[in-house]
Formats: C-alpha cells, sequence, structure tokens
C-alpha cells in the first residue's frame, strides 16, 4: 500500500490517541497492554530518545519532538487523531507522573471542543520511582511522596516549601528531574532544605538509567549527598525515618518497614 | 517426573526469591518480566485472591494463605528458597507499595543471617494509584503523595498528621487501604481532617476494582466524599488545588495540569 493510500485508510476509520509508558528502559518491563496498542497504531508521536524506542514498521509514522515542547506535541496528537489517525504518544516510565497525559489534557482543554468527544485512553506504565525502589529493596514500602524538581513550571519556592513539609510528615520522597546543566543547584538547595528536619544518616538512593545498560545505584547518608552524584537519567529517593540498610553481600538492601514510628 | 523427584531437582540447584507485582487485576497490565518468573518458578507463595491469578501448572505448588500473616509468609518464602526452591511471592499492584517487598525485608533481617545470601529481586509493577490515575485521566499529573489508610501497623494520631501536613503541601493524596470491616470510619476522618485545609470542590476520585470487571469509577467533591463510597477494593485519589475536571460526553476526565500554583 503507498503512504497516500495508508492515508486514506487512516481517515476513513474513527482515530483514536493511547497515551502510553514505556517503562524505565528494560522491554520487559512495557506491559502487553502499551506492546499490543503500538502494534495497531498509525502514528507514534514523543520526545527523540522515547520514539527511538519503538520499532519502526510499515504503516507506523514515527513523529519524534525536542523536549520543552509538550504542548505542542500534545496539540499535534490531537490533530491526528481528530483526522483519523491511530495515535500513541509515548512516555518514557508511567505517562501519568511528570509526563505527557498531564500535557495532553491541558491542549484539550485549551483546543477546540470536537477533541473532547475523542476516543483518549491513558496506559500505565512503571515509573522510574518504582523501578529504582525495587532494585534498591523497598524504600517506598510506607507512605511516601514523589516531587518533580524541575522548576521550569513552578517557582523554587514552592518546590522547597513542599519538600520541608513532606519531610515533617515524614515521608519517603522520591524525586524526579533532580538536576538538569540549566539548574545545576536545585538538588544542592533540597537537600540543604531536608538537612534542616532530618539526621546526618538519613539514606539517600541514587538510581540512575535503571533497568538499562547504563544503570548505577548508590546509596549514602544525607550529610554525604551531593547534587553532582544525579544527572537528568537520575532518579533520587531519600528515605523516612525509618528506612533501614540490610548489609548483605554485594548491594545492601534498603527498604522502609510498613510499621510507622 | 513425579512431585518427589521434581522436590529432589529443584532442591539441588540454588533457589531464589522474587517479590512479583501482578498489577491491579488485568493480565495485559502484568510485566514480561514478572510472567517470565512466574513460568520458571517451583512455588508461588502470597494472600489466597492474588495466588488464585496464577495458572496452575505441573511443578509449580501453590502456597496461599490469609491476609494479615504478611512475616510468616515471608519466613515460609525465605525458607523454601534456602531450600533450593524458586519462589515467587506475589502482590497485587507493585510489590513495593504497602505490600510484600517490606514484610519480606523485614523478615530476612529478623531471620538467620544465610538468609542474606539468598538471590532476591524484586519485580516492579503497576500500582492501583497509576491504575486508576490512568482511568481517570492525569490526577497524579503534578506532585503526589500515597497514604495507607490502615492502623493496623500504625497509630491513626501519625496518620492524621501527615494527611493534613499533605494538604498544606498541596499534594494530591492517593489513600492505599481506604476502609475496612474493622476499621469503617477511618476515611470519613481523612476527609474531615482535609476539609479543614481544602475547598469544598476539591475533587475526589473513587476507583474500585480498576481493570477488572467490576471496575467503578466515580467523581464527587470534597464535601460530598463519603466514606461508604470505598470499600477494601478501592484507591482513593484526593487532588490537589490545581486538579482539574474537564467535561465531555461520558465520564469526565480528571488532571492535575504540570504547572503549580
Amino acid at each position: 500500500m503507498s503512504g497516500a493510500a495508508m492515508s486514506a485508510a487512516a481517515m476513513s476509520a474513527p482515530g483514536w490517541i493511547a497515551v502510553a509508558g514505556l517503562g524505565p528502559g528494560d522491554a520487559a518491563l512495557i506491559t502487553p497492554e502499551v506492546s499490543a496498542t503500538l502494534a495497531q497504531a498509525t502514528d507514534v508521536v514523543g520526545y527523540i530518545p522515547y520514539v527511538a524506542r519503538v520499532a519502526p514498521r510499515p504503516g507506523l509514522t514515527l513523529h519524534a519532538s525536542d523536549n520543552r515542547v509538550e504542548l505542542e506535541r500534545a496539540a499535534h496528537a490531537l490533530r491526528l487523531a481528530a483526522a483519523g489517525a491511530r495515535v500513541v504518544v509515548v512516555s518514557s516510565g508511567d505517562p501519568g507522573v511528570f509526563a505527557m497525559a498531564a500535557a495532553l489534557f491541558e491542549a484539550l482543554e485549551a483546543g477546540p471542543h470536537a477533541w473532547r468527544t475523542l476516543d483518549i485512553r491513558v496506559l500505565p506504565g512503571i515509573t522510574a520511582m518504582l523501578a529504582a525502589s525495587a532494585r534498591a529493596g523497598a524504600p517506598l514500602g510506607h507512605d511516601f511522596c514523589a516531587i518533580n524538581l524541575s522548576d521550569n513550571l513552578k517557582p523554587w519556592p514552592v518546590v522547597e516549601r513542599r519538600i520541608a513539609l513532606a519531610a515533617e510528615a515524614d515521608f519517603a520522597i522520591a524525586f524526579y528531574n533532580p538536576r538538569s546543566r540549566a539548574r545545576p543547584d536545585s538538588l544542592d538547595t533540597a537537600f540543604a532544605t531536608l538537612r534542616r528536619v532530618c539526621r546526618d544518616d538519613r539514606p539517600v538512593l541514587f538510581a540512575r538509567a535503571v533497568t538499562t545498560s547504563d544503570e548505577d545505584l548508590r546509596i549514602v547518608g544525607l550529610s554525604a549527598a551531593r547534587g553532582e552524584m544525579a544527572d537528568m537519567r537520575t532518579v533520587v529517593i531519600v528515605g523516612s525515618s525509618r528506612t533501614r540498610i540490610v548489609e548483605r553481600p554485594g548491594r545492601p538492601l534498603l527498604y522502609t518497614p510498613r510499621h510507622a514510628s
């Protein structure tokens, strides 16, 4: 079938959008639901490195775009689906956690009313903190929170106040997007906030590129934690006051018991 | 091969334990990693309804136990693996979120030192709040926390203080184990705590048995939220101050924008 005929076929059937999570990296962590949906898609839309994880095939058009254009990308996906395409918007991890699902709904709310009648599904995935937690043991075994350290989308004082309250509540804390070239100091500032409330030996897990060939895990005490131990591929998990380290041959186990103080 | 010969074969090879998440219910949300590991197991250990989700086959022994015996179940699994069995401990959702992984490490820490040399892996899964969030839209699209409302393992004042701080921090909040016959009032008490801080129209999602044939989703304002709208199969997600409802044909979309106030 020619490209033009393919497009015509796509246009004649009702389109849909699925916002799908590809998990942390290992293909064995992609759900069968996501794989089956990708197999039915005519178009895949996403950030360049995530689209690169989707195998090309005839009849599938890959639309890779740069970071920080989430709303444009979402609108593009909505237009494609409105024209009859079967579109999968890909995120790493889970699309509902600091990823494309919220961006898609922002674009939908701001766009033509007709978009609201589209068939839209969100397909969950293994988000980074769950994969990192699993590799390290079970640091999120009791109450926990997830905080996006990117200040592209929120003022830093809001972030800092939230961190202080999370520590006061004694949550284990997962920091997403802990550090970038544009924000070299945000994670150090977060650690400084935590040190005002938490003991020096509070365990901090730096989990980089979990489940990929670049995976690297490191556990240090809060007093030794440094922003430079993280990059954009790292998720950082700070234990609660109850989080324990169990020494054993090889890597120690990090876990938070189910019992609270 | 007879059962006795099978056991002898298992005993001669090194044993291992995998603590695996079966996701919220739909088999299409079980990761290929978990399916492949189950295919290699000699023994499956877990709470009755979770073990019931594993297909029986020759060579696989299913050990189903009642709720509230997590530590005994964990010790049983560790003993089996120490004797050479290939054991999968099954949880619903993700094993690291209010589930068996922490219990296993508690039992390991309290048990014989030899258990620390065992090959132990945690295999992540789609936890209930991510599946519920995906079904409703993206209510966890910005900073959020997860709180276990069971007070079997922690005193209620600790829970209540944590809820108040979480509301003050303006997290979206996922409540796990929101209500049981033994604790009919815990969720109503949690709502009362939230009403002191949050506006009446704060959206509350009751997501029951998500991805199963019993799935039921309901969104109400905080002032109309009642504990009786939940049971033990429900996860409750309370939006942040920024969470929005987008009306559309069929079920509305619930999502939290990426931008903070």
